[in-house]
């Protein structure tokens, strides 16, 4: 049976780790591997080879009950999903903050903006202020394209719909506004590199 | 009756909101509030004020079994307390990535270094190799003293430990090492102030 975070986010029950098979015909698609099980391995590999220092954030959850059972682990039993106050993702790469959402939409005409929530966008406008490096990794699920679009294009789109203009971002504006990352092997997605090039530009 | 997180913290239920007594006689001590519960305050006041963008991350749990009733929040009815990976709080300081752990100790000659776990030091180390800000704010709840110690010095003492030596900081090296943060009202303490002159003297 399905079930939602308070936020309308699909829960995922962490899947059994399966060992990579080999096989040549093996595509992005068919790995059955979310976004988010890619994002922990591009940040394994960024911790492994000191490129970068990137999480993501536990789940928040208010806990109601808890067990102590003698002589093995405290059982929580009864625990509720908490909406979260900031993104999910964040971390330090050479020196500067990073913070990241990242989204995936099955939707290849543009990019629904209910995938954000305002809490959301108002920590991604604190961090801004605050000189960090604030950005939203986006999947189209259909095509297997990745984007990476900095906060401060995001926060146009926000003001538009709630100055009463469309309720997405279409993929001409996501193409105009963001960089594409390439997927790669090893690590899997190369975000680093578009926020190198970013931060030549003055982000 | 008592239960800990698997690192040995003591699990806290989160306390009723009591609002604040004006009365004179009231101190620190006596308040009965935890140092994260004066963390989260001063966080929340720096957030407030544009000072700096700084959360508690939310406790690691791992869920087992999660009930989906109809018309109502989903209820975990199974999950564990897991081991965190890196420190408590993060967040950035005028562009600066800034990392820490906070612990208390009822210890008034030392701080023992059992406080610690290794994974917490492998992050602070992996932190300062990336240029990230990383310290620690120790309490000795029986005096009331607060002190932040950068993580350069917490290594040394760690490192110490690990080679034979003694497994807690005498309260003289805490003074010799660290910077004693004077409580206030509003932030309770200020620990960005510490942090100011820290990155003056390049940490």
């Amino acid at each position: 049976m399905a079930f939602h975070y308070p936020n309308g986010r699909k829960f995922m029950p962490q899947p059994a780790k399966i060992k990579p098979s080999h096989s040549k015909e093996m595509s992005y698609s068919n790995r059955g591997k979310t976004l988010e099980d890619d994002l922990n391995e591009t940040n394994q590999y960024y911790l492994t080879n000191g490129i970068a220092v990137i999480h993501k954030k536990p789940t928040p959850i208010q806990i109601v009950d808890v067990h102590y059972p003698k002589r093995s682990a405290a059982i929580i039993k009864e625990a509720y999903f908490k909406q979260a106050s900031t993104t999910d993702y964040n971390g330090v790469y050479k020196g500067k903050y990073i913070d990241f959402e990242a989204k995936e939409t099955k939707s290849t005409a543009s990019f629904p903006l209910k995938n954000f929530h305002d809490h959301q966008i108002k920590h991604m406008q604190a961090v801004t202020a605050q000189g960090g490096i604030a950005f939203v990794i986006m999947r189209f699920s259909i095509t297997d394209t990745i984007y990476l679009m900095p906060a401060k294009e995001l926060f146009v789109y926000w003001e538009r719909m709630h100055a009463g203009g469309r309720k997405s971002i279409t993929i001409q504006e996501v193409e105009t506004t963001s960089t594409k990352i390439p997927l790669g092997f090893q690590p899997r997605i190369d975000y680093i590199k578009v926020i190198d090039l970013l931060i030549k530009e003055n982000f």
